[in-house]
């Protein structure tokens, strides 16, 4: 089974047990046989696939939830969902019901915006732990901005629930927190139990 | 007695109990009877008036705390600052010494930041008062990324601490917090204690 999931820039593909990333321009349109999801509004009349997002439904009163966070609640009963790569959702599923979720933006998009704001507040991104005491520079100071507000959002919304994160920054942001699970593949997981369960 | 904050693009005036904003380059530089605080480093050698930022020092181990962030700490002894403007500078003072702060991004700069990341992403900002239930669109969704994780960020290191809100966005800010008084003029207050205190 091949599953794609097209975003504007990049195509990820589960092909045999194995993600690769492509840019979406290299993707060979003459394929058919595949599954996919799509959220890049100009490629979407050249897919031959078949498009899961018609495929399968979830109980939410969420208007305009994109196809991909739909996605990954169908998969998850209970908990909270962080997927975090250009932007950083968060959904909240409970006995099956998608009951809200807010959208921040993506870490890196943060660094560049402080660049932005000043030059002075330009500074290297690393993937170590922050402490979270009260920052004694500005190093400090803009990545407690970036990680504290965001981790202290998600656990006030979180609470006792399983937190699932995916998405490149998934993983980083998973050490934060005791009650999750970083699910590399979390989404192709979620689209194969769609074909599954509503198409073979 | 004038007092000016230069900025890297605005100077706020205060002079006989009024504030004017002009544009830096509006600035009539051969003026000299006023005192004044200046990040803008383009001007530095311009400026005829007395700059109070070698008149006084704070208790403080932060490094490199910009000289508007350490003139609002000098006239709050305990409480927590928030400066909400181009970007939100939040400090902790406790019995006169600063204990730390962090810097994010301002709200304007945030709005800005998700139509980037996406035009699905840009909605128009209001200044209604959001409610903070989990969102069921993407405007909610969107707001609530914006202002709860902060709004939670500053409750979680201000406690039972009073909290001074100044800066363009502050009065709305303070709507949120129980604990909270705005102060408009908050910097041309602690500026003029410096005078008072240092100079006269």
């Amino acid at each position: 089974m091949k599953l794609i999931d097209f975003g504007n820039t990049n195509a990820k593909i589960y092909h045999e047990g194995k993600i690769t990333t492509i840019k979406v321009e290299e993707f060979d349109f003459s394929q058919k046989d595949f599954y996919y999801i799509n959220v890049n509004e100009s490629i979407k009349d050249k897919l031959k696939g078949i498009n899961l997002e018609d495929k399968f439904t979830i109980n939410s009163n969420y208007k305009g939830l994109g196809v991909d966070r739909k996605v990954l609640c169908y998969y998850i009963n209970d908990g909270v969902i962080v997927d975090a790569g250009t932007a950083i959702t968060v959904d909240v599923m409970r006995d099956g019901a998608h009951e809200g979720g807010f959208i921040y933006p993506g870490i890196a998009s943060f660094y560049n915006l402080y660049k932005d704001i000043s030059p002075l507040l330009k500074i290297q991104r690393d993937s170590s732990i922050k402490s979270f005491s009260l920052p004694q520079n500005t190093t400090q100071a803009i990545e407690f901005g970036i990680y504290y507000p965001l981790i202290n959002g998600i656990k006030e919304i979180s609470k006792d629930y399983k937190i699932y994160f995916c998405g490149g920054d998934g993983k980083e942001l998973s050490n934060y927190f005791e009650n999750a699970t970083y699910i590399e593949d979390l989404i192709f997981k979620a689209m194969r139990k769609i074909v599954e369960e509503n198409i073979c």
